[in-house]
């Protein structure tokens, strides 16, 4: 079957969020090259909803963002859940922040990892080999995680490598502690799944559908510990399913091994454990990111298999 | 008040679904007579959301369904959820899967249930009649249960019955066993229980508005286990609450006998139900399919009648 | 920022609800002056999506309002949730039924309260000057809680405030105890809280993202006892959660000050405060009118302070 072009599914996803920018508090600008620029929370405002469109936008256009209530019970009433059914390419293929981005600016390097449709069109990262796709379309979307707007060089790199002029890109940001940020976080829920599972070694083809959702926690403003509630968030909290075909086994097996509780740096709020190693990010058990509690269904014998739990305890000292 | 034409309502949602086919992993394709035929789920992935957007047109373009978690304790973190202000349209005069085809193919005989607003177009159910509706559009739109195209034969029936040429019909089809037929069968929930209501003698112009949720349970590969775990998904998980006007205790009396545990054959899971009688459906207690929980609120009274309950015991020996 | 504008942003939410007339079951005319009127409950039985689609037009077009289910051993099945990310302007600025209009009607006084986005253009409340906002647009559209369609005479006065001519001005209209009136008034359970937060001088700049939920509570026929069930579906049982700029300081403040508990005529059903006080509305304390369960959360410090808790017993009583 043919596969979509994320990058014009998203057009109009991104056409109405520059359509109702006042509405959402976004603030839309043409940069010195042509590009589109959407500050989603850094001088602009931004908020929840915002976020939310900013997490389709990161789906590529095949997802399904949802907020919704918790029971009557729980302190935090807000969740946001994930739904698509092409998980793979949606979350690995676009959402994964995985296009690695440097430029000098003023004399110093901006790093930045990119997310988002434009990944399928610029980057060169050897995931889509194995994904088996790329993009081409005549606009592009790439999504950063950032508290300012993208220098020139940085928009210039990007255009080239996904064969566009400037003005038929768009870059859309917002920091970690924004309202937005915290969101499109969140919304990364299914993703830290598909790419565990894919370290993991289970076959992406198999994975066919997929869901997720995770408690709306405020972030805090300061980028590390902002960055350790929305891990939080995910790795103690977050649930998912997943309906994979290909054996039961192998889909008990994925069950058993994908919760984050398989980690050996479990156990303690991400800010601590990030601390632990000195902000060294890469001693960091990659392990560790994936969802709190999981189900795997196996189409072909229809047995679920679930693994894993909520951490109340760790997610009280975190959200505290 | 004048009825809508359901045909017409749902044009755009089936465009939208052709539109969208990569996306969503549908297979749409031109049959031999000029029909289009939209694959959710024999050769295609298909998909829950492709389940979703069938659902919303088998309920005839007048119903809303969407996905939903459950309390972080349960099991199954997802339901979905079917909320009409036209139920009785919605359910009975499209949804229902009451229109019984049958042809010749190839020398075998091809039995199918038709649902979704072709019915009203081209059906002889005598249930029409009781709900005065008819409807006449350009385009017509059938759902079917099924596990291959629909032949030839067929879909002249169908055309003509519709008095539309076959290039104004589409047909949509997914097996029991596949992610969308689970989502569509599970969106049956309101459809259930106005079926039963009917049955019960409930005046079906008293049934103003109505919501349903059922779990999202995986479905089995093989036929009578998927259609078991569909219907004990409802059977014994199935929650509505619905509006009537009309006197409140004939609201009461609905109540009280509308929920699945009234039947002589609830209690166990509907495959072993349907092996005990050799697989002869009808002798099956019709009283049976109904949701497991159910509220009836009098809006002449504004009382609330609750009776029923989810039935844990039962999901677990079915679902594990 | 640019402020949005709220009848420009309405316009389509109106024109679709019209559309599907016949679908929603909502009644539409034009009056004798060429005004548009819309039914959503009087004659037309109207339902809960038209309920919905209406709190989505008082929101002003700036908040999402979406129905949702509850836990299981929740004996009501379905809530209402509400969400903006511009809290102020769409609850304020819109949704707040505070443009009070009154006519002569054959001999009668016709009083009513205004509530949508047409108060932006043609209200003269003190609130706007608060607010810093006033709205131009070609159109404009106004709610009404009324259990008749408005009088000629107040068409002309609410059309000459906007200063817009009668065929360019809709007004939607359902009464307190119909299927769409229950819901448009449960929506308002962020608004009490915006309202509520002004009255206890809460810097309205500072409120810069909210959401709601509140149960969908049947009303009951006689207005005194509908008002009453809406009203405790908020004060019982809403919860809410607010995001604040500011000190954390005056975030913790505003939490503990925020929901129904603190006010003196909490605790019994408010039907019976009402009777209480011989029906003198302004006898009531005007701080019940509040959420049961708040969270207020400060971007500034990342806390979150919870205050407030549901009230099963009083609303068993309000609901039996």
């Amino acid at each position: 079957m043919k596969k979509p072009s994320i990058n014009t599914l998203v057009a109009p996803l991104v056409r109405d969020l520059i359509d109702n920018a006042d509405a959402l508090r976004v603030d839309v600008t043409t940069g010195s090259l042509g590009e589109t620029l959407v500050d989603c929370g850094v001088k602009a405002v931004g908020g929840l909803e915002a976020g939310r469109r900013l997490s389709e936008i990161c789906l590529g256009g095949l997802g399904q963002v949802t907020f919704e209530t918790t029971g009557t019970e729980d302190p935090w009433p807000f969740m946001v859940t994930v739904h698509t059914s092409q998980p793979v390419l949606a979350c690995l293929g676009s959402q994964y922040a995985g296009w690695s981005l440097s430029v000098e600016d003023n004399g110093k390097k901006f790093n930045v990892l990119g997310s988002g449709p434009a990944r399928a069109m610029g980057s060169s990262e050897k995931l889509f080999d194995e994904l088996g796709y790329r993009d081409t379309a005549k606009t592009a979307a790439l999504v950063i995680e950032a508290d300012k707007a993208p220098p020139a060089a940085l928009v210039k790199k990007i255009a080239e490598a996904c064969k566009i002029a400037p003005d038929k890109l768009t870059i859309l940001y917002a920091p970690t502690s924004s309202l937005a940020g915290t969101v499109q976080i969140a919304a990364r829920c299914l993703e830290v799944a598909l790419h565990k599972a894919h370290e993991l070694h289970f076959p992406l083809d198999d994975i066919v559908d997929g869901i997720a959702t995770v408690p709306v926690r405020p972030a805090r403003p300061a980028f590390i510990e902002a960055m350790g509630r929305t891990n939080d968030a995910i790795i103690y909290a977050g649930r998912t399913q997943l309906y994979v075909t290909g054996e039961a086994d192998a889909a008990k097996k994925l069950a058993d091994e994908l919760p984050s509780a398989n980690s050996k740096d479990y156990g303690k709020p991400f800010a601590e454990i990030f601390a632990a190693v000195k902000g060294d990010f890469y001693q960091i058990d990659p392990m560790l990111f994936s969802p709190a509690k999981v189900t795997v269904t196996s189409l072909k014998t229809g047995e679920s298999f679930h693994s894993g739990k909520i951490d109340d305890a760790v997610l009280q000292r975190s959200f505290a």
